[in-house]
């Protein structure tokens, strides 16, 4: 496919266009663009010249173009619209985003907002869609779905069906509920293709279908979405009750950001925040962790000097401290990272103890290699006594093995309290192996070399 | 919904009826079943039991399940399966899912099992996607879906759409060609349901329709069908002719994937080991770059030992070196981790000067914060001089700043240059500026202290 491609030239060209006033030729400029390409666009203006593109065009474009933008760059220009115009676009969206929208406006601006909304069902399935916390289906869901009863039948269920599915973007399942609006089961499309027109419902639908309830966790959802090789999932209340659906293209969504938490956490970097933040924003997310680590340091700092017949007797045994370091906070980094992996997609198998031994036979074979090389070069290349050698790799081997069982056994801890284990990853964890690793270090140290 | 919980309970007289051959209440037991929890228990049996239970069901069922199978446990099975046997399963299965695996047989069973296939259509197209790269379109395509030709009425359009849909899982969009194969656009479900029997085709399909080409890169494709949020794209040849469609659980798989890569590299891994593999598949992808992160450490101890004069007339100062050590790092994690990912999402904008400056802007809130309590406590509570406090400190501000520039700018080369920047988070980051931050602080006490 042709790939759209942002040139400078182009945005230049809008530029000048929104200065002029030039709406006749804007708008047919940008008319052919996909709503994708446009919130591209969007994000190279700045917000005043954002805001007059948004006036301009048609609300049923602009509203797929603002579902697009990055959080902050939208509300700046929500800021910029009145609640009116701001309702004209969440008419045209569908409830979950018009639900996720609204829930960042302040609570005044959302109350005038929803008295603007024109379709009043439309407003009232978005206030009831607030209710829900984000991280559940019910914070997922969209209340636009094609439902039978299954007392229809198939010929007045398609004519039905073409009514419902002016509100419904993409139908992906029919579902079927009793009178009461009970979900009993689904009818696919292929089905309604085939079956004989005055067939009923009853007589023709699956009774065997996948559900989640409102307050199902978000993680779950998409578990069980993907597990099951779900495109759509229907939502029921406590009661049974057929309330919503969540499509795939929610779960991507979700699944990304929860990779990208986890991928940031291992990095040391609270969630939340892009290349393109202020330095402030970016400085709250990143010096904690900082100073984390300056403290983990300190502590070093003390364990060293609480060793101070060290520093005298044995300097040399001081210069393959970052080596100690360096590899108890990569064997640990390692340890965790495979843990929390396996937490997050359910593959940890086994009990805890062979997962001891075999975290520590890893750790051996690794242990034994590096300590055997570092051995040698200490000893040819750096002239360490044939004692200082044995310290070294006596303590890489013990280094190795700790940060190991310290790397697989802390996320699998959190995770059995309920904390989420990735918090367990990054500084956190290279931090503590610093401090055992050193201690560690000094501890074998002296008493092989018997200072 | 109701979660499928495996318990010992159940996998023990799952392998008590395996043991006693009680066929028929094994296949009464399991027939309730989802395929994905029927994979979920096979994993638990050894591989004898697994092929059992494979042999036992039937292929309708079974081909499911193998699908689901974690590739090296599917490759162990199939071991035990005879080629007809095997082609009795991917009879069953969508031809993406088929060529997958048999892409994982040896060179002479694919050919046995290709010629035990029934259905020759089936066969040929298995055969034609093998032809393909596993990370192009044309990889991750299937040959099924729904193709109408402009020509047609809409009723005749119906009538050939239920032959077809037999074989296709999902419809997601009818596609529209001309007589020779070529794509000309697409038709949705909707349309379909609302158009009148009689027109043709050619009145009521959607001109403008995305598309890849078999060539296109697996990222690209994810890429493109995450923004403009498709559930399917249709992939053309290099002649424009219509030979497959990717749909969004591939990709979505895919995403998966790719996420976790980045995420395993930033820890130190090389892609592709779960916390269950075997401990010489964990060590061969974990001890590279542990060996890594040991040449750094013995590339600091010989800068250590270059700087004689300190380790005897300042021993204090080398107690700091692991906290300038775990601060390089952790300031260059933050830094790659949030290029790496900026440039995965194309979030990364502006020219590479004013990035310069934003980083090193945030580095400098960060180093004098640190630098400042470091320089106080250092002071007061390790007593060093007022000389050896600043040396400190302006050696923190200096080692930050470069940490920060290091992260920042590796990642950026390297992608300019075509190579995955992921490669250069985690031990490459972290050994490099250990390197470069333990010589930082070194030169810099050396310049203030003067020896």
């Amino acid at each position: 496919m042709m790939q759209f491609q942002l040139t400078d030239e182009f945005i230049e060209q809008v530029e000048q266009l929104i200065a002029n006033n030039d709406d006749e030729t804007l708008t047919s400029l940008l008319e052919e663009f996909h709503f994708a390409d446009i919130a591209e666009l969007l994000h190279e203006l700045n917000t005043d010249e954002a805001t007059y593109i948004v006036k301009l065009l048609d609300s049923e474009v602009t509203s797929e173009v603002l579902i697009e933008l990055d959080d902050d760059y939208r509300e700046r220009i929500l800021d910029n619209l009145t609640p009116s115009e701001i309702a004209d676009e969440l008419d045209e969206m569908d409830t979950d985003d018009a639900a996720d929208i609204i829930a960042e406006l302040d609570d005044d601006v959302q109350k005038q907002v929803i008295g603007h909304i024109e379709d009043e069902e439309h407003a009232a399935d978005i206030v009831d869609l607030l209710r829900y916390d984000e991280d559940t289906a019910g914070g997922l869901m969209a209340k636009e779905l094609v439902r039978v009863k299954e007392s229809w039948t198939v010929a007045g269920c398609v004519r039905e069906m073409r009514r419902q599915a002016e509100n419904v973007t993409r139908v992906h399942s029919i579902y079927v509920t009793d009178k009461h609006g009970k979900l009993k089961g689904r009818l696919s499309l292929k089905d309604l293709l085939t079956a004989p027109g005055r067939a009923h419902i009853s007589e023709v639908y699956i009774p065997k279908v996948d559900y989640v309830n409102v307050h199902t966790e978000a993680e779950d959802v998409a578990r069980i979405m993907q597990k099951y090789d779900l495109e759509a999932i229907p939502v029921v209340d406590d009661n049974g009750i057929l309330v919503g659906r969540i499509t795939i293209d929610d779960i991507v969504d979700f699944i990304k950001e929860e990779a990208e938490k986890d991928y940031q956490m291992a990095a040391g970097i609270s969630q939340d925040v892009e290349a393109d933040d202020g330095v402030f924003k970016q400085t709250r997310a990143r010096l904690p962790w900082l100073l984390i680590g300056m403290f983990g340091g300190l502590g070093a700092a003390s364990i060293i000097s609480g060793f101070q017949e060290i520093l005298e007797s044995f300097p040399r045994i001081l210069i393959f401290v970052p080596l100690i370091q360096a590899t108890a906070g990569n064997v640990g980094v390692q340890s965790s990272a495979i843990v929390v992996q396996g937490l997050a997609n359910n593959t940890l198998k086994g009990n805890i103890l062979a997962r001891l031994f075999k975290e520590s036979g890893l750790a051996l074979v690794n242990g034994c290699s590096i300590a055997l090389i570092v051995l040698l070069i200490s000893h040819f290349v750096f002239h360490t006594s044939y004692l200082e050698s044995i310290s070294i790799g006596a303590a890489l081997i013990s280094v190795i093995l700790l940060a190991a069982l310290i790397g697989t056994f802390i996320p699998i801890i959190l995770d059995k309290r309920g904390i989420d284990p990735a918090v367990a990853t990054g500084p956190f964890i290279t931090t503590s192996n610093d401090i055992f690793g050193i201690l560690t270090y000094f501890l074998i140290a002296k008493l092989i070399l018997g200072f």
